[in-house]
């Protein structure tokens, strides 16, 4: 075990820090440490809670981060934020990328907030939070909040990646419910109606109503406590309800937990990251100089027309494993001879 | 130059029926002889019209491919039909999955039409019918029709496989033109609003002023005649408006031939779908008996939580090149003493 694992599993906060840069850096001596690091890593068996929250632009996420994180920060529990945010290098859209929206809980001792990376780039955004995840467990924290904010297929990277999905909506007419995409409201475990507090309140009763009957419409899935997947209210700004959100949370963790879900859902997510970082290994082949070279001019073949895609895509795949330091000047992929 | 090839190259219906089977199927020795036949055929230097068709169900596509592809036979053209379809292993959603609905067209001398293949995977669908396209082209075919109905990413496929690409629409509301997709939208060269005749000709007319206008707002493209893309109206049940959809394809097509765009869209869907075949070549990898079960027995171990998923996947793809007959019971994927 090197010290720098050590010290992670020692809840070092600047360790953890420096791993995680290190497990974001795209370089492949970095990417090779980073590997090592978690490979060591590995194994410790300790677990988070892992929550994936998604909510649209203006739902009031940075509000809920800030007053849930406190919450569970004040009770003692060690909590981690995280954000999966492919979109936040173009329109800086996520809460995280700027941590004076969520101020009181960055200063707080009990948490940790890692803002999402400048990397716009979802598969490797995904790792990158996936081994984030992993790095925050073995520091020991209790709660991993992973949060995204609800662009492409960022959602569903996070329910892949979390126990207990939670989505946050807005108070809405009846008309809006068909804005969330079908797929992630299938993913929810707990709906939150935040902004239920003033004006807004009797809106957020409804809309939550709404959504309710619009979960129950869907079809069971065995890893459903009784009563879930469900809708709720909260006022992140009041700090109304949070207390519930927690509750049902935990609630369903512990059904989980008695009932083999957890665990299940575990190895299934791990088995999934398992087939998706042998596909990205198999195409960081063609990512080496000397395979890019024999790329872009087998290329300039298939555009001429002389050569059929397949028959040159073959020839490559055969010629990689044994690529020397410079790639040879062109491949034989005229046809054999009948 | 085999005997098979040859009597594609001389229009022989039966081989390039024949052909379109191979390149169809998933057997490995099948594919093998497929690349091997567009191999020696690559070369050739015959080009047909690639003309991509997409609409939604209920257009009128069928009765559009019928009116029309018989006047372009009966003008003296060789014309085929193919149809990218990833759903038509579920919803029969193809026009072409059912013959009979072109029936007049498919009993032509001058026609040649495939159904989509009971096949619901995209990138194989995309394969074959790239594939199918170059056979098409290698039996001297003057037009090949390439159509989709509109689901899912299918009109992406058929846009990188088409020379120009048309959409055909239904009269329609205002409020129904958002429901085209953007991205379609930005794909298309001409737009043909259908159904122009009796009470919807007024109707046909307004949409087709509304789509003319929301092409306006786009962004021009290199590759754009002077007035492209457009919206044209046309009945294909009346068989009215037909010849001017084929004079505005010919002319487009001419313009680019001209300027260049032609032979440049061919070498940059030739490189794309290059690229496309490397990264699948590269995955096919995954698929052998011996590295099935070697990442059967992987992902168990890494679905425990004792090994790490990328260093587990990194070790799998280290060992699949000397992959023997019979795989390796495991990995060693244990951390490197520091």
């Amino acid at each position: 075990m090197t010290e720098f694992a050590t010290r992670i599993l020692k809840a070092d906060r600047r360790a953890l820090a420096r791993a995680i840069t290190l497990v974001e850096s795209t370089r492949p001596d970095h990417r090779e440490q980073a590997t090592e690091l978690l490979a060591e890593l590995a194994g410790h068996g300790r677990q988070a809670l892992r929550i994936g929250l998604s909510g649209t632009p203006g739902v009031g996420k940075s509000t809920f981060i800030e007053s849930f994180g406190i919450m569970l920060a004040e009770a003692g529990l060690k909590i981690a934020v995280l954000a999966v945010d492919p979109s936040s290098a173009r329109t800086g859209g996520s809460i995280l990328g700027d941590k004076t929206r969520v101020e009181r809980l960055s200063r707080h001792a009990g948490a940790f907030i890692r803002p999402s990376p400048s990397q716009s780039h979802l598969g490797g955004v995904a790792r990158r939070t996936r081994e984030a995840v992993a790095l925050c467990e073995a520091a020991g924290f209790d709660v991993v909040l992973i949060e995204t904010v609800g662009v492409g297929q960022s959602e569903t990277v996070v329910a892949e990646l979390s126990d207990v999905f939670v989505l946050l909506l807005a108070p809405a007419g009846g008309d809006e419910l068909q804005g969330v995409k079908r797929g992630i409201m299938e993913a929810a475990d707990l709906i939150v109606v935040n902004k239920a507090d003033g004006d807004l309140k009797a809106t957020a009763t409804r809309t939550c109503a709404d959504y309710a009957g619009a979960l129950r419409l869907l079809r069971k899935r065995p890893q459903d406590a009784p009563g879930f997947p469900k809708a709720i209210t909260a006022s992140a700004l009041h700090e109304q309800g949070l207390s519930d959100v927690w509750e049902q949370i935990r609630s369903l963790a512990s059904w989980r937990k008695e009932n083999g879900h957890w665990d299940g859902r575990r190895e299934e997510q791990a088995r999934h990251w398992f087939t998706e970082e042998v596909k990205q290994a198999l195409l960081a082949g063609l990512e080496t100089p000397a395979a890019r070279a024999l790329m872009a001019r087998t290329a300039e073949e298939v555009a001429s027309g002389q050569v059929a895609p397949g028959a040159a895509a073959r020839a490559l795949v055969a010629a990689l494993p044994g690529l020397p330091e410079s790639a040879p000047e062109s491949l034989d992929v005229s046809p054999k001879s009948a």
